[in-house]
C-alpha cells in the first residue's frame, strides 16, 4: 500500500500556480455513478469553492454512526455558503455486497440529501481509483479541499464537530483569488 | 395487510395444551438460510426455553443504530440461561439492495454473533412468510416467546433496554412445565 | 478503609431466619432527612418486598450522567411491581458544597421523584453511615435487597439497564416467602 | 421582564468607534469570584480577541449535559488561538443551592479548566448583574463578542458543535482591526 500511494503520488499530484506560488491541487475525482445531483461534479469545475469530500462504506459501521450523519450536518449547516459537500462511495471489501442498488436504498433510508458518487472501481485492485490517489487509510475520512485546490485538512476515523467546523468556516473566510 | 393478517391468524397460530390449559402457539419460524450458527432452529424444536425473536433488515436505520445491538446485548448478558436469540431478516423493501451477500457482509462488519436467519419470501408478495404470520407491523420488531410456546411480548419500534431485560427474566424465572 | 468494614459487618450484618435457613441481613439505612416520601422508610419496613438502594452524590458527574436517570426509570418501569426504590444522597466528600438546600435544589430541577434520603453523617468520618456499613467503594452504587432482606446484588460505577433490569426482575419473581 | 432588558441596554450598551464605523459594544461583565484564573478578566482589557462567553447554572440539566462540557471543548479545540474562553456563574433561582462554595466541588468533579467567574448578585433582584445587562433569557447561553467588542452570536439553550465552532472560526478569521 505504501508503495502504491507514493506511486499514485507521483501519478496524480499535480501543481498549479495560485496567486504568485504554486500548490499542489488535490487529485481528481473519479466517479462511475451519481446520486442527489442533476450533474456530474469536478473539482476542476469547483475550483475556488471549498469542497468537503467525504469517503464512506454502506457497511462501514463508524461512517453510518458518525460519518454520514456529521456530512449530513455540514451539508445542512452551510448550504448558505459556497461550501460544495460531496459523498464518496469507497468500497474497498465486500464489493458483491455494497452494490450500486444497495447504495441507493441506503440513501433513501438514511435521507441523505447531499451529492454522492461512486468511487470508480480500479480494474484488478481492491481500492477504488479515488481512494488510491488520495492515500487514504480506510473510511470515513473526511477532506477538505481549499479554494485554491489544496488538501487543507484529511482526517481519517471520527472527527469532532466542533472541528470540522471550524475548519471549514476558516476555509470559506479565506480570500478568493 | 389487515386482512391477509387476520388469514394468517387462522392459518398458523395454533393451539396447544400446556400443563393443563390450552395457549396459542407462536407460529413456526420460516427461514430460508442461517447465518451464526451449525444448525438450523425451529421453535417447535425449542419449545420449553424462551425464544426472543428479534426482526430487522440491515438498511433500517432504528435497528443498526437500537435493534440489532440491542440483541447483541440480550445474547450476551443472557448466554448462560437456556433463553435463545434469533435475528430474523425481515425484507419487506429494497429486496435487491438487502441480498444473501450482503446481510452476510453486514453481519461481518457489525460483529453480530447471535443466530441471524433470513425471513423465507412468499411468492408474490412483499413481505416475507414469518413477518406475515407473526402480524408484523414494520421493523425493528422484538418478540419474546415464552417457556410454553406463547407470545409473552411483541414490541415495534425502540425497546427500552431496562424493559427488556426484564421481560426476559422474568420469563426465565417461570417455571418449567 | 478494609479493617473499618470488616468491623462493620461485625457490627451491623445481622442474621435472620429466613423460611428454614439462616441469612445475612442487609444492613439498616440510616437517614437524616428525606424527599420525595411523606413517610421515613427503613428496611426492616419493608422486609417481603425487593429493595433498590442507589447511593449517589449530586456533584459526581457519573451520578448525574447515568445513576440517577437509571434509578428513575428503574422507579418508573416498575411501579406497578412491589420493588421499593430508594435513593441514599451518600456525601464523602466536598461536603460543604452538597448541603440539603443544594440537594433539594437538584431533586428540583432534575425531576427526581422517587424517594431520597440523606445519609447521615457519622461523627468525625468523611463517610456517611449507611455507606460504611454497606462498605460501599464509592459513588454511583446500585445495591438490590431481596425479598428476604439478603443483599443480592452491589455494583459500583455504572450499571447496564439491561442487567439491572433483569436483576429486579428475577428478584420480583422469587416466591414470597 | 421585557421593560428591564430595555432598561438595562439604555444604560449598558454603549457604542465605540471600531474602524470608521460605530458599534454597539457587548456590555462589561460584572464578576464577583474568579476560578481558573489568577487575573480577573474584563471585556474592555480582551478588546480585539474574540470571546466566547458561556453563562451557566451548576443545577441546570441542559448546561452540565451539554453546556458546559461544550465550553471546554471549545477552551480545548481554539487553545492556540486567541480566543478568550469565559464561563459565567449566573444564578437566578436556588441561590442558597448554588454558593461559590458548591460551585468550586462543581468546578472540580466536573473538571472544568477554563475561566470562570460567578456573575454579582444584583441587590434585591433575582437575576445577577451581567445576566441582565446581556438580556439573556436563561441558561445556557453562549455569547460570542467579536474582535471589535459586538456581540456576534447569542445563543439561548443547546446549540449544536458543528456552528459553534464555525461561528468562533469566522470571528478568528476576521481582520484585527
Amino acid at each position: 500500500m505504501t508503495g502504491r500511494a507514493e506511486f499514485c503520488e507521483l501519478a496524480v499530484w499535480r501543481t498549479a500556480n495560485v496567486g504568485n506560488k504554486a500548490v499542489v491541487l488535490a487529485p481528481e475525482i473519479a466517479v462511475s455513478r451519481w446520486f442527489n445531483t442533476s450533474e456530474p461534479l469536478t473539482l476542476s469545475g469547483l475550483r475556488g469553492r471549498p469542497v468537503l469530500l467525504h469517503a464512506f462504506q454502506m457497511l462501514c459501521p463508524g461512517c453510518v454512526a458518525h460519518g454520514t450523519p456529521q456530512t449530513q450536518r455540514a451539508f445542512d449547516l452551510f448550504k448558505h455558503s459556497d461550501l460544495q459537500v460531496i459523498g464518496l462511495h469507497t468500497v474497498f471489501e465486500h464489493h458483491a455486497a455494497m452494490t450500486p442498488v444497495s447504495l441507493e436504498a441506503f440513501i433513501h433510508e438514511y435521507r441523505l440529501t447531499f451529492p454522492i458518487g461512486i468511487d470508480e472501481a480500479a480494474e484488478g485492485m481492491p481500492m477504488p481509483i479515488t481512494m488510491g490517489r488520495y492515500g487514504m487509510q480506510g473510511t470515513p475520512t473526511s477532506i477538505l479541499i481549499g479554494r485554491d485546490g489544496r488538501v487543507v485538512h484529511h482526517g481519517f476515523g471520527q472527527q469532532s464537530d466542533m472541528a470540522l467546523g471550524a475548519i471549514i468556516a476558516a476555509e470559506l473566510a479565506a480570500a478568493h483569488e
